[in-house]
């Protein structure tokens, strides 16, 4: 009964975000989960994980993607294939040293990415042309040792989805990457209403054993930057690892093109982020579990018939719209209290119906994305199904406006101005400026102001110039954005 | 390219099934997966555990169930805590010693299970009898290290889900673990055309912590049982260990009860083996991935485009009817052996175009639970939509059916003659028999005749009735199935 009620955003953001994901019961409480660094997801936060899901993997399939299953266990030989990658991920590694008793003769390790087991079946599936592009898909939970973990942020154990393909030229595995990206930016800002930015990594941000690597990167509520999603084109890399070749049409032996993207759980804590307020979540319409709350409200017995007669009637006329809808009806809390938790948990829509709507023939309509009296209006009953269909259509909208505004208004353009450029990070605002990509350059900011680069966006500011780089002064012919990250 | 024939069942069941699941593209071949006893889920594979998934999914939602997810790893001391719980697994774990390259202070089990963690989990989110009942399930990869495997029927790694769910009385959980019972069942008969069983495990065959443990139990082609499902009321035994406790209506503490239940992809098994004949696969309409392949037919370049443009009106008009449709359009196999590889993957219905087709306006409809020319039919291409449609009802009502009438047709009644009731046994048949229900009785079973009780089938024969125990001839007042197992 304690939930009523966050740390203010303004005041510690941090706090905000682990009070928030708990109080909108998202998880289990991380000081009471007993496994360290894992988290437990509680209905409400899997519901909207389901919501990620189900419209990610409807897409997949319709570009062509299958899904499979491979095993949660990799022989550690097999991540020592691959020198960047194993380097990449030697440290933050799961390894079972015992099974059924007894010691096993090679450690096996929890995946932390299936790129190495998928790549030695793919090495055995493909033999000609005629098996290719072949364009594979995996829900699963990997596992990568983490000594600082927030829910759904950063965690020890994670659910994601891992895409892995092989296909016969560059320009095809190329073409899949940015589509997978693409897929990926669709569904953050469609259904998210996530504004997210498509750009292409460092060579030092980069996936380990990666030839390039793509992302979608999000802003944050306190201005720091999110990797919601990556695509990578991995070159011949791994096809030269683990031999994956096919005969081409002239008979000869050729090693594939592969790629590999994925977006995890984290893509609820960028969502809770990109749209939260002090008063809890908000979340967009086209993903929210629970659409539309109604709360009945009456305090004599006989107030209650009439109450929940229109209540029902109003259930049933939105169920039949296709609209995700919950009645409060617990009678051991205040209306004040369920409207408290509702605004917590994000819920798009409020309707409140007490005796004197029943008598007026009216409904009280709260829209979450708007607080307070503004956001609230009184409309006839027979008004409220096409008033709440269009308010879904107006906060989805009005989200992606609110977070599209605050990220433009948190973006500046910064040229041959390293102080500058300093101040804009160190006051957790993204720095769009020309960058030569160096990895020295990097370090330095790193160093300097604790942020790297996010990505060279696709969409450069000025495509057909070049410009000083921001650390170094040599030439560059991209812009980069730099920010703090999660 | 090799893919054209197994060892026919009647030789030798076991290796029927070994090839049918490798060259049906369910699972990777078992011999060259890299993971001693995990399998790899090809996308063929992975479809029909989806069609279990969203079935079942769907069902346990409509029966107010919520989704959550608990981490994969679980402390060494929780599985302790409850003695046979432990004693039933310990010889079936994993074990996570290290973890971001340091040795763990407690070592982690990955789970075979979740009781334990759940149940601890349960202790914080139950307060009071308004939390109650609390029904969870959670889709998720276990681990039990296994000796010998069998690609879905027993794997190291398998997929499943598992219920769990704490209700304020023993009724209400017992009715939930009949429920859900239930609903296994229902699926298995409905969608997945197996003529189930459903009864009660004997004590011995309980699950390690349970009051009581329900079963779904399948016959296989080749006689043998398949436990494909189980529910159990574990009565206060984890309530009391993880002090699962809520204040009830009089402010007075109480255990909870608790039950869990669940289905893994052991399920794909049983439908492959108790449909499967020897060209491969048969699988109910309502589950099959696919459920209608086209294959055009033609030999000229210039039949090529009229046999298309049937090809495709039929395909879109299939396709507007919701039916799941694959167009075989290879062009480097002959027909013979698409049709071959078709019914190797048990697809229901196969139509065939070829250019007199074109001419007649007709087209060759194959079912595939009945074999070669019995099965197919010529229609007139206006009246093809119907008669597929038609088909999908036919063929799953035959499926069921043809596996019923096995499944009865090996059911023998046997009272008080031991020798009968294990030349039954023996020749894989199932015996239904007066039964104590004793340990000892049951280790005699399965010593002289490698058979254990599968179940008392919830649907006693003679109810009211009691009879002398097959074994110890004391008394016994429910009979049992017996029979050999997977």
């Amino acid at each position: 009964m304690s939930k009523q009620g966050v740390t203010p955003r303004s005041e510690d953001y941090s706090a905000w975000y682990n009070e928030v994901v708990v109080q909108a019961e998202l998880v289990d409480n991380p000081e009471k989960t007993p496994v360290r660094g894992c988290m437990i997801i509680k209905p409400y936060g899997y519901e909207l994980w389901e919501a990620v899901k189900s419209n990610l993997d409807r897409r997949f399939k319709e570009t062509g993607h299958q899904n499979a299953y491979f095993p949660l266990f990799i022989p550690m030989s097999f991540l020592e294939k691959e020198a960047d990658h194993v380097e990449g991920f030697a440290p933050e590694l799961a390894v079972v040293t015992h099974g059924g008793g007894k010691e096993l003769a090679e450690p096996y390790v929890i995946r932390p990415t299936s790129e190495t087991i998928i790549g030695e079946a793919m090495s055995r599936w493909i033999q000609s042309f005629r098996d290719l592009p072949l364009l594979l898909n995996q829900w699963a939970n990997v596992v990568r040792w983490e000594k600082r973990t927030r829910p759904f942020l950063r965690t020890s154990e994670f659910l994601w989805q891992e895409g892995h393909t092989a296909h016969a030229t560059h320009d095809e595995a190329q073409a899949e990457a940015l589509q997978m990206l693409d897929i990926y930016a669709e569904f953050a800002i469609e259904k998210a209403a996530i504004p997210v930015i498509k750009g292409q990594k460092s060579d030092q941000e980069r996936f380990a054993g990666a030839l390039r690597s793509y992302t979608i990167e999000a802003m944050m509520g306190d201005g720091k930057a999110l990797q919601a999603g990556t695509s990578h084109n991995l070159g011949q890399n791994f096809a030269r690892v683990f031999d994956i070749q096919y005969v081409d049409e002239n008979n000869e032996q050729q090693y594939c093109w592969t790629t590999s993207w994925g977006v995890s759980t984290r893509m609820v804590g960028a969502i809770i982020m990109a749209h939260g307020d002090d008063q809890g979540l908000r979340l967009p319409p086209e993903i929210a579990p629970i659409q539309v709350v109604l709360v009945p409200i009456w305090r004599k017995d006989e107030e209650k018939v009439g109450v929940l007669e229109v209540v029902d009637r109003l259930r049933d006329t939105l169920k039949a719209k296709g609209l995700r809808l919950h009645v409060d009806l617990r009678e051991n809390v205040t209306p004040g209290y369920k409207f408290n938790d509702w605004e917590m948990r994000g819920v798009p829509v409020r309707i409140e119906i007490g005796p004197k709507d029943v008598e007026k023939g009216s409904a009280a309509i709260a829209r979450r994305d708007i607080p307070g009296k503004a956001g609230k209006e009184f409309i006839n009953q027979d008004k409220v199904v096409d008033h709440v269909l269009q308010l879904m259509v107006d906060i989805q909208a009005n989200l992606l406006k609110q977070a599209t505004e605050f990220r433009d208004s948190n973006i500046t353009i910064v040229e041959n101005d390293y102080e500058k450029f300093g101040e804009i990070l160190r006051n957790n605002g993204w720095a769009l400026t020309w960058f030569c990509g160096g990895a020295e350059c990097e370090n330095r900011t790193k160093e300097d102001f604790q942020a790297v680069s996010r990505c060279f966006p696709l969409d450069q500011p000025q495509p057909a110039m070049k410009g000083k780089c921001i650390c170094c002064e040599g030439e560059a012919d991209r812009m980069a954005y730099f920010a703090k990250a999660y």
